[in-house]
């Protein structure tokens, strides 16, 4: 309906998640109608990221430097590891604040279903950097879906031999949550996993 | 929190319509983590789009051509013209598919308090046209909002000496709709335009 380029831009932007036939349109429009200069920054900065962001040489998080802000960080006490499985854990940590380790990202779980194995998610890599640092503890923070429990149980069994403390973060009732609008599987889970006083 | 260039991403992505810092965050991390390849090509898209989507010469719609599709098919009655505010208006009434006149695309509507006069949406060239083709009728179609009517209204003043007839489209209650769930303004517009049968 629109002009070729037009359509273009369209389908183009809907590599982005979240935005169907219609959020594309408006975009498209609203771009070329009242926002080049943005368009044109939004053009510029996407070919600079994609060329200059690469993986961390150490915890394989996304950024532009060798060693990302963290690893390079020598105030982070580098005998605690904490384990996820994306960028986006880490600043959900970072932003929790009480967190003074460093991290590895797996950028992804385990999920032989989709072809996802050891390898992808960099095991060797974490099993090496426990090793040559001197780790005292990994700290398992993937997701307590089914895939994250199991990469943390396949992580788990791998370092143990390693002689290392490996620990998961708890799962239970929310700060603030009320027990009645909690689900039967975290309930369940925070009973199975209560503690003495 | 993040690298540099990866919050310089997340800045740019949010001139698109519709996008606050949390989607930013998602899109910037998923083209990044998963797809470089619909970024490169969406980069280069929007540097495309930029520079060849400019006017369409005749109804100031988005193209990259000189005349855009519409004004360019001579199968179309260049004596009827619809005047819209936009190129997404041109779209709507198209897949309506009733139509088969020209269009005029305003590219925006007439208000004062934004700064945007009789020059911004190219009333000149709208007055020009009516007269250099042998234009019979001019439909308003602009949005039943405040500036729509007024800016409806402005034209049809600016045409009516030209001796052309100027008509507005119906407003009233949609087909299909429920007399119930009408917003009052609406059905007020509705008994104050009814037809005799």
């Amino acid at each position: 309906m629109f002009s070729p380029l037009i359509d273009e831009l369209m389908r183009s932007l809907r590599c982005l998640p979240g935005v169907g036939p219609k959020s594309a349109q408006r975009m498209a429009l609203h771009l070329l109608e009242r926002d080049r200069e943005g368009a044109n920054r939004l053009a510029n900065t996407l070919h600079k990221a994609i060329e200059g962001v690469g993986r961390c040489q150490r915890c394989r998080t996304l950024t532009e430097q060798d060693l990302c802000g963290i690893c390079n960080n020598l105030r982070r006490d580098s005998t605690l590891l904490c384990v996820v499985e994306t960028p986006v854990d880490v600043l959900a940590i970072e932003q929790a604040g009480s967190y003074q380790g460093k991290y590895f990202v797996l950028m992804g779980h385990l999920s032989p279903i989709d072809g996802i194995g050891p390898d992808d998610i960099g095991v060797d890599a974490l099993l090496a950097l426990v090793q040559s640092e001197a780790v005292t503890e990994v700290i398992l923070a993937t997701n307590p879906t089914v895939e994250g429990e199991a990469t943390s149980y396949y992580i788990s069994e791998r370092i143990k031999p390693l002689g290392v403390v490996v620990s998961r973060i708890a799962h239970g009732v929310p700060l603030g949550g009320e027990l009645e609008f909690i689900d039967g599987g975290t309930l369940a889970h925070a009973f199975s996993s209560r503690r003495p006083l």
